[in-house]
C-alpha cells in the first residue's frame, strides 16, 4: 500500500484525555479515533492489526474444535430476566426500547443467548461435549471509560461457550482453552500470566485471567516465585510463618478515647502503629449484621468475605444498623460482647495478642483484648486486601504485587445458567440433566492494546511481526529524486512479489519528517533508501526492535528480510 | 469437516412463519436460526457462507482502491440532529440511553459519523478524492420483519463513503462503484441488474439499486427489452404513443351522484369505465393545499409528487382540509373552480376528454370536462403508479413488472450532508469548499438470501460454488461398512489435501436421510460413496445443479472434481 493512497492520520501532539501510552499511540499513529465517549472508530492501519488478531484467535479457536457462530447483538428482555442478570448487570447494560415498546439488552455477554439456542437444539447427551465461538462487538455502558479501547463501550470480543455432560468433561475443554489462550498471546507477541481470578457476574467457581503485565495496566496482580498468582481481587495471602506473640496476656482495660474514630487516630492517641489495632467491620448480608475483623493496619477485600459468606452482594452497615447491632456507634465497634452477631476473622488475628478494640460505646476502646480469651469468632479467612511482601498462600514466601492488562478470562460455569433456564439434555440412562457450562472470553481490541503496553519507546509502537499492520515499510527518503523514487518502487514491488506486506511511503516530505513516522506507527521492518547508500547501489534495513541497520543492495532487500525474519531477528 | 463434528440442526419442517423460499431454506438446511422477530444467530454453515460473501465484497471494494475502516455502532444522538436524521428517521431508528441519560442512535447507516470523521480529518484538497467502507452490523427497526434476513431488524451490510472536489469525480468513482458491484454480484452467482431508483431518507439525487429478480422478491421492478428499468416508486413510464382524442368537446354538465364517492361507484352508475374519470386528490404540502389529478383507473405514486413539488413530506388533507380548500365534502373533488390552489396533472390527462370530475359540492358531478376550456392546470407529470403494460419512457414500448429483492444501492449524495454539517476542505484556490459525497451499500445478509432465491429447487438450496459454504460433501451410505467408511475418508482426505473445502457426512444414518439433507443444504458438488459402484473401486460424483452423476475411480476424485470446476460445470 501507497502512504499516499491510503489513510493514517498521524498526530504530533498526545491526545488529551489519554492517560496510557496506548491509548496515546493508537491515536497519534493513525490507528482509530474517537466517536464518543468510549467509542471508537478503527482506522484502515488500526483495523488491519484489529483483523491480524482476530485471525490467530480463529485459528486457534478452531484447532480447538470449537464452531464458529455470530450471535446478535439485539437480546429480548425476557432471556435476561430469566437468567436473572437483567437486574444484576445493573446500569453497564444498555437497554434499548423498540417501536413497539419492547425492552431490549445490547448484548456485553451472550450466556443467555447460547443457552437459549443449545436448550432448543441440543436434545442428546450424545452431541455433546460442544463449544461454539464468535467474533464479535460487544456493548457495556462504563460509568467512567478511559484508557482507550482498554475500557471502552463498545468494544470487539472472542467469547466461546461450551456445554459438557459433566464436570470432568468441563475440565478438560476449559484445560483445552487454557492452552490455547496461552498460545494465542504468545502468537500476538505478548507475555501474559494465567492467574487465579474473581468470577463476578458472568458466575462460577474456578476461573482465571489472562493478564499481560505493564506498567500503565488497570488491573492488579499478586504473583509469588513459585508460580502462584491471583487477580488483587482473589489473590489469597498468609500471615508470616513465624508468629510474635509472646503468650503474656495483659490484662483487658477499658480507655478514654474521646472522639477518635479511626485506627489512626486511636494509634498516635495511645502511642502505638496501627498493626496493634483490630478494626471491626459491620456487614449488612440480607437483614443480618455480620462483623468482620482485620488487622488495623490492613484493607477489607470485600470479595474474599463475600466468598467466605457465600453470597452475592453484601453492604457496609449504616450507622443506625451499628447502633442497633452494637450499641455503640460507627468508630467505636469492636467484638467484644457481641452474642449474636457472626464474627469472622482475618487469619493474620492468630498472630495478634493484646490488641485494641472498639469498646461499642461512644470515645472508648479496650486495650490488650486477646482472641478466645475476652471474645469468641465464628471463622477464620483470609479477609485483607494483599500486598507486595505478604506471605505466598502456596510456599511462603513474599509475593509481589505488579501491575496487568486483562486480556482474557476463562470460567467454569458449571449449572448456573442450565438451572435457571431450564436448558437439560437427555442422559444415556434417559434422565433429563442441566448441561455443564463454560465461558471463554478475548478482548480483541483490548488484546491490541495490551500489544503496544508492552511493546513500544519513546518514539512509538514496536509491533511484534504477527500483529504489525504491516510487516515492512519502504522509505525513500526523497521522492522528488528520481533515482531514489524507483529505487523505492522497486524495493516495494520486489517485497510484494514475494508475499510481503509492504507500506511505501511516497510521501513528498522531508526525511525527518518521515522517519518520526517510521518510528511512531512502529512497523517490524523499514528499508530506508537515501543518496549514500545509493550511491554504492545499496539501501538499509532497519529494524525497529533493536534499532540495527543492516546495509544491503538493492536487489538482496527480499532476500534480507526473509533471512531476518527466520532468523527471528525480528 | 465431519458432519458429527460440526453443528447443522436440519429441519424436514418449515418454520411457520417463513413467507419466502430463503427464509424457508436458510432455517432448514441449519444455516440460522431466530432470536426475536428480524434477529438472526447465524451458525457455522450459514456464518460460512456470510464469510464468503464479505470476501467477495472485500476483494472488490479494495480493487476500487476503497479503504476498509470501523466505524461504531453506537452513535451519539447530537451527529443525528446535526444533520437532521434525529426525527426525520423515525422509529425505524433504536434509540438508547445511556446511564447519564444521553441518547444515542444505533447505527442504521453512517453518513453522519463519516462526514464528522473526515471534517475533522481531511483539509486539503490534495487529498481527495478518498473513499471509506466497512462491513458491519447494522439496526433498522422494522415496524414488520419478516423474509428472515431480508427484512431483518439486525442485518451485516458493506457500506462505503466517498469524498470528493466536484460532481465529475464523484461520478467517476460511482461509474467505479457502479462496476464493482456489478462484479460483486456476478462472483455471487446471481443474476442482477441495476435500476434508477428513489433515494429516500438518504438523500441525493442520481441511484441505482441493484435487484436480484426472484419471484417472491418484496420489491417490484419496471424494465423495457430497451434497456430502462427502475424500481416501481421511481419508474417513469409516459402515455401510449397514440393519442384517441377526437377533438369533439361535448357541454360541460352538472350531475346528481347521490352518495357516490369512488371512481368505481361513479363510474359505474354513468354506465362508463373508471378510464372515463379524473381522480382529484388533495394534498398538503406544509400550510398549503395542492390537488393531483390522475386518471380514474391509476393510482397516485407519492414520490413522483413530492418530487415534482421537490418537498420530503406531504400528507393526504383531511375532510376538513377538504371542505376549507374546495367548499365540498371527501369525495366530490374536482378541478373546475380552484383559484388558488395548485393543480398538477398527470401527464395521460393530456390524451383525455370529455372526462368525469368531482363538483366540490356533496352528491354531484361534471361531466365532459375538458382541460383548459373548463380548468388550467400548474403543470403536467408523470404523477401514476405504473403498471405492465404502460408505455417506456425512453422507446415508447410496453413495460414489464418484475419482482426482485435490492441487494446494493449506490447513491450521489451531492453535498447533502456536508452542507448541513459544515464539512469542508480546502479548494486550491484558498476557498472553504462543501465535501461532494457518493455512498454505497450492499445487503451481506440480504445477498445471501438473494442467492437462494435465485438457486433452490424442491429440495434445497442450490449453491454457486463461489459463497457455498463447503464446495464438495462426501457421503459414504453406511458408515458402519468398513469398506465404505475407509473409502469415505479416503475421498476426505484426498480432497482437502487438494485445498478443497469439504464435508463429510459421517452420520450413522441412512443413505435415504443423508441424500435428503446432501439436497438440503445443497453444496455444489456431492462424492457418493455406495455398495454396488464400489464393489468396481468406484464412486460417483454427483453435480447438485444438474443432477447429473459421474462414476469414477476412488483415487480419481480429485482430478475429476477440478477438471469439473475448470470446465464451469459447477
Amino acid at each position: 500500500m501507497r502512504w499516499t493512497q491510503t489513510f493514517i492520520p498521524t498526530l504530533k501532539e498526545d491526545p488529551s484525555d489519554a492517560e496510557i501510552v496506548s491509548h496515546r499511540l493508537m491515536v497519534r499513529a493513525g490507528l482509530m479515533r474517537k466517536l464518543t465517549s468510549g467509542v471508537y472508530t478503527y482506522l484502515p492501519l488500526g483495523l488491519r492489526t484489529i483483523r491480524k488478531v482476530e485471525r490467530i484467535v480463529r485459528e486457534e479457536m478452531d484447532r480447538t474444535g470449537a464452531l464458529e457462530t455470530l450471535l446478535p447483538i439485539l437480546h429480548p428482555a425476557e432471556l435476561w430476566k430469566e437468567s436473572g442478570r437483567w437486574d444484576v448487570y445493573g446500569k453497564e447494560l444498555l437497554k434499548p426500547i423498540d417501536r413497539h415498546e419492547r425492552e431490549h439488552a445490547l448484548a456485553p455477554t451472550h450466556e443467555e443467548v447460547i443457552t437459549d439456542l443449545v436448550r432448543r437444539e441440543i436434545r442428546s447427551y450424545k452431541e455433546l461435549p460442544i463449544t461454539f465461538y464468535q467474533i464479535q462487538t460487544k456493548f457495556r455502558d462504563e460509568i467512567r471509560p478511559r484508557f482507550g479501547v482498554i475500557r471502552a463501550r463498545e468494544f470487539i470480543m472472542k467469547d466461546a461457550y461450551s456445554f459438557h455432560r459433566d464436570e470432568k468433561s468441563l475440565r478438560e475443554t476449559y484445560m483445552v482453552m487454557h492452552e490455547a489462550y496461552t498460545r494465542i498471546f504468545e502468537r500476538c507477541g505478548l507475555r501474559c500470566t494465567a492467574v487465579q481470578a474473581d468470577s463476578g457476574a458472568i458466575g462460577g467457581d474456578f476461573t482465571h485471567e489472562f493478564m499481560v503485565l505493564a506498567g500503565e495496566g488497570e488491573s492488579e496482580i499478586i504473583s509469588c516465585g513459585c508460580g502462584y498468582s491471583a487477580t488483587l481481587e482473589r489473590a489469597e495471602t498468609a500471615p508470616p510463618k513465624d508468629c510474635t506473640k509472646t503468650g503474656e496476656l495483659k490484662p483487658l482495660q477499658k480507655i478514654h478515647t474521646p472522639g477518635l474514630k479511626t485506627a489512626e487516630e486511636v494509634a498516635k492517641f495511645l502511642g502505638m502503629g496501627t498493626s496493634s489495632l483490630v478494626k471491626t467491620l459491620l456487614y449488612q448480608v440480607g437483614n443480618r449484621s455480620i462483623a468482620a475483623l482485620i488487622p488495623g493496619d490492613r484493607e477489607l477485600n470485600e470479595a474474599k468475605l463475600k466468598h467466605f459468606l457465600k453470597v452475592d452482594t453484601i453492604s457496609m452497615s449504616s450507622p443506625e444498623e451499628i447502633l442497633a447491632c452494637t450499641g455503640g456507634p460507627l468508630g467505636f465497634s469492636g467484638p467484644i460482647g457481641f452474642e449474636e452477631t457472626m464474627l469472622i476473622a482475618d487469619i493474620r488475628l492468630k498472630h495478634m495478642e493484646n490488641f485494641v478494640v472498639g469498646a461499642n460505646e461512644a470515645d472508648y476502646h479496650y486495650i490488650n483484648a486477646n482472641l478466645d480469651r475476652d471474645f469468641k469468632v465464628d471463622g477464620y479467612t483470609d479477609l485483607v486486601v494483599s500486598i507486595e511482601g505478604d506471605s505466598c498462600i502456596k510456599c511462603g514466601q513474599s509475593v509481589s504485587l505488579e501491575k496487568g492488562i486483562e486480556v482474557g478470562q476463562i470460567f467454569e460455569l458449571g449449572t448456573k445458567y442450565s438451572d435457571v433456564m431450564h436448558a437439560t439434555y437427555l442422559e444415556q440412562d434417559g434422565q433429563e440433566r442441566p448441561f455443564v457450562m463454560g465461558c471463554y472470553g478475548i478482548g480483541i481490541t483490548r488484546t491490541v492494546a495490551a500489544v503496544i503496553e508492552q511493546s513500544h519507546d519513546a518514539n512509538g509502537i514496536i509491533w511484534p511481526l504477527s500483529v504489525a499492520p504491516y510487516q515492512i515499510e519502504v522509505l525513500p527518503v526523497n521522492v522528488n529524486d528520481d533515482k531514489l523514487r524507483a529505487a523505492g518502487e522497486d524495493a516495494y514491488e520486489s517485497l510484494k512479489r514475494c508475499g510481503f506486506e509492504v507500506l511505501l511511503d511516497d510521501r513528498d516530505q522531508r526525511p525527518g519528517f518521515k522517519f518520526k513516522d517510521a518510528d511512531l506507527i512502529g512497523l517490524p521492518m523499514r528499508v530506508v533508501i537515501g543518496e549514500k547508500a545509493m550511491a554504492e547501489g545499496k539501501v538499509e534495513v532497519h529494524l525497529r526492535k533493536t534499532g540495527e541497520s543492516i546495509r544491503v543492495a538493492l536487489d538482496r532487500v527480499p532476500d534480507t528480510v526473509e533471512s531476518l525474519i527466520s532468523d527471528k531477528r525480528v
